[in-house]
């Protein structure tokens, strides 16, 4: 790996488009000396945003027109269709022709799944890929995969997903041996549906990972495990459910310090408190979703991230480049089920 | 249905046992004055907290005496076979018998349900018992079910899940038609796995519900149903997870506000404030799950119930006995599938 590296950025994607991956994207070539990065998307629309910009940063930017954009409702089999000219499109595409080293969008993740899998293909030995994010917890933060990539998993597909985040935790967290636990409704072996159970079975016969077995809803935020799997269903679930008790906790946080001139009083007072929880309250500030499995580096950020926190998907991409995420799961993968 | 009306308390039940459930059963019946009590468990345990009751009061509560308690670590098919002799069986029972028309018990809930199933039976084209809860949303409260009974749900199952929501809705909140949603990954037709989408038909199909289509979780919290419909394996999951971020939210509130003298003094300050949060911020605060689709109402509170919460419990099930619940779903349930 090379100490110079490339990200294709699809600065079309998301709810506030350019104004937000744009400068984002600068910042991180300022954060990033060794970084440079391909703006993706219509070109008329990104060239105002690159004038006069410090010459250090203006050398590692290209940009790279795209006529098209794929929109947040568009169907992922449209896209394979009718995709070829659109932003995401070409970022993965540049991926798959070794012009970048990973791409980054906050577009449409249905497409985005099947373009990065149509275009980029699975690594051998893994089936499906998982997305994968960080959850904040008690110690820290942990992994949560599958998040909604498959609605229906095997067992098999499970164990693979328990692989690539053990793979991808220790590489990027620096952490040996991350703690595995799959995510179910109780802590007993006989608790659970048929894959989970079987899936149990399959981590402790495989041997190599270091399974900690059962993780319930409630722990997950306990930080009792690095990296925990479930199918794509019920991750999603678990996490939108969590990011809409965080929200509804703010919703009232706010209310209860609006009634009364005292309350008001304390709410200036303690603003500063209260912002920083606001800060801590979501489960999703942590921005940069990981498409795991493919034969390249895919980041999704939430479609509703600002400026800051796309810039937390665009290290999530830098981190993975470095630690060459895709070829450590290429081995162990093959190591481990092969 | 009568009047007066009897609810039969597993005292032995739950993290603390009767030091909980019973004061909070005595409570219950200065509250409800046409209610009585018949306290199950060990007749040596209960005695002394019913020294020096009120007449009025003593006059209403009756003593079971049961040897046995059924532990939460007890696998439901031992409790079939060894637990005649146990409280939570000779609570369910007492209903059966009609001597009671409620049982309550924050017992092993696995237990709960193999029991309840055994001995009250279902009723007619019910297939399996639900758990249904509320939970706390930004216009009041929704249901959720079921949220641990199945781990696995059939399309049929979530329709028969959706009629017993919302005639329990409809019921016990006094709403008409309640809004039903089917708890998914996403709002599209198109989205979701093979069952939830087939429900989603069958729902339609069957005409008779106010059905709203697909909630996502962060939807869960934002009020937009008053019942959603999802798996026991999605359900418990999505509760959970949320109980354990509100948990950890509550301690970065606690942690917060203790950095420093200033904070801990604004802590001070804003005590009553952050006090009133607390309490709303956990999901499971309206205690008092019902067993759906039995023969007979049987409310399952939190194990780790205080005495406050045990109430709840208590008032659920007779808010339940004056609906007369189990008939008006029975009625429904033939009026629509049969």
């Amino acid at each position: 790996m090379s100490d110079y590296y490339t990200i294709a950025v699809d600065v079309m994607g998301g709810d506030f488009g350019p104004r937000i991956t744009i400068p984002a994207t600068l910042d991180a070539l300022a954060r990033h000396s060794r970084l440079s990065a391909k703006l993706i998307g219509h070109s008329d629309v990104i060239q105002p945003f690159l004038n006069g910009l410090n010459p250090d940063v203006a050398c590692r930017v290209d940009v790279v027109h795209a006529p098209d954009t794929i929109s947040m409702s568009a169907k992922p089999s449209q896209t394979l269709r009718n995709g070829q000219e659109s932003s995401m499109y070409k970022a993965i595409q540049l991926v798959e022709d070794g012009a970048a080293q990973a791409c980054v969008s906050a577009g449409n993740t249905g497409a985005l799944m099947v373009l990065g899998r149509y275009i980029l293909r699975m690594l051998p030995g893994v089936d499906r890929p998982a997305i994968i994010s960080s959850v904040p917890t008690a110690k820290g933060h942990c992994y949560l995969l599958d998040l909604g990539a498959n609605v229906d998993c095997s067992a098999e597909h499970l164990l693979q997903f328990a692989i690539m985040g053990s793979v991808m935790t220790a590489a990027v967290d620096g952490i040996q041996g991350p703690r595995v636990g799959l995510l179910n409704i109780g802590q007993e072996q006989v608790k659970g549906n048929e894959q989970v159970k079987l899936a149990s079975r399959l981590i402790q016969e495989q041997g190599g990972l270091n399974y900690v077995g059962y993780i319930e809803g409630d722990d997950l935020y306990a930080g009792n495990a690095d990296v925990v799997v479930c199918d794509g269903f019920v991750g999603n679930i678990a996490l939108k459910s969590s990011e809409g008790l965080a929200r509804l906790i703010n919703q009232k946080v706010q209310a209860s310090f609006k009634q009364g001139l005292y309350r008001k009083f304390l709410a200036l007072l303690a603003k500063p408190v209260l912002s920083d929880l606001k800060k801590q309250m979501d489960p999703s500030r942590r921005n940069g979703a990981s498409l795991l499995g493919l034969q390249g580096i895919v980041i999704k950020s939430h479609g509703s991230a600002n400026q800051q926190c796309f810039g937390y998907a665009l290290d999530q991409a830098v981190a993975e480049i470095e630690q060459d995420i895709p070829r450590k799961i290429c081995s162990e993968i093959e190591a481990r089920l092969t």
